[in-house]
């Protein structure tokens, strides 16, 4: 171990340095958006903010082994389709549910990103109250936004009139909430929320 | 097709003869708690009382298979333990979370059924201001309860204080809410929701 003259380790001068290790996250950052999500929301479950969960991915179980002393073995099992969105929880008292999706594109979010099932469970959602959006990020920009479900659902519906499949980028910005990518937490969408509903 | 003078089917008056239908479910039901509750969250959504779903079981993946021209398929998998509790949603605006557990037990409820982690998620939960509670089902005795998680907390807490570890019936009774079965919805914990929280 290195130790500076006033007795600190050079490690613990590297770790502590925030700007350069905010730098190498913004630069490159090699996160999953899923892996900043749910950073994000153990987060604010660490600190009493909000309590949100990413559900399992849901496997339709076929066939399990139980051997002698040891765990059961699943053998085999097929993925199903989820008939939700991937995240909900709770925020002061209201119901939130969210689904995050990415693309690479640059001027439009392509809406072949979300499924039937998964729109009419926000449509659901939204008649019951609860706040519902989307987290959508355009990953070669590097730009991430919360966009409320009630704006995503006329984009959807005009599909089958003959519409555009895409929301274009500059729409995402002006109906959308620009999230500025943060180290604790990674993407702060709880501050959006608040501002918007409470 | 049997027909009666009237013209009405011999079987669509077996069905419609909702006593002898509901008589068979109340004396030998033989559905399990889950698919009551699934039934009943499947009311309430198509009615557009309440949008409440269970998770799926957590799974940990370790190998998939993925053949020529057919579904992926899991080959190797295992049980996780889940860190929330098994259903939440929304219903009008306010976050709903609750846990279902049964017991033969006929005199006390026993809290072997609840984890650690499950109680901590509902402590969480409870913070956040969400509607948290617990179903708990005395199968022998056809009884189900509704038992809020502010009054479960007290239990769970004394047994590390070297506490009894069941709730006694009567005090389920006392500070719990009687479900009565029904036909649709099966469980209708909604009702007791309402009088609670709205």
């Amino acid at each position: 171990m290195i130790r500076y003259p006033n007795g600190k380790t050079y490690q613990s001068k590297q770790t502590n340095g925030g700007m350069s290790h905010q730098k190498s996250i913004y630069s490159n950052r090699g996160m999953t958006l899923e892996e900043d999500l749910n950073e994000t929301n153990e987060f604010y479950r660490i600190h009493g903010i909000a309590v949100v969960h990413k559900k399992p991915t849901p496997v339709q179980i076929v066939n399990v082994d139980y051997p002698k002393r040891s765990a059961a073995v699943i053998k085999e099992a097929y993925f199903k389709q989820a008939s939700t969105t991937d995240y909900n929880g709770v925020y002061k008292g209201r119901y939130l549910d969210f689904e995050a999706k990415e693309t690479k594109n640059k001027t439009s979010f392509p809406l072949q990103n979300f499924h039937e099932h998964q729109i009419d469970h926000m449509k659901q959602v939204v008649k019951q109250n609860g706040i519902c959006f989307v987290i959508l990020m355009f990953s070669t920009l590097q730009e991430i936004y919360l966009f409320e479900a009630k704006f995503l659902f006329p984009y959807w519906d005009q599909i089958t009139t003959g519409g555009r499949k895409s929301i274009p980028k500059t729409d995402v910005e002006k109906q959308g909430h620009f999230i500025q990518f943060g180290l604790h937490p990674r993407i702060d969408y709880i501050k959006i929320i608040d501002k918007l509903y409470f």
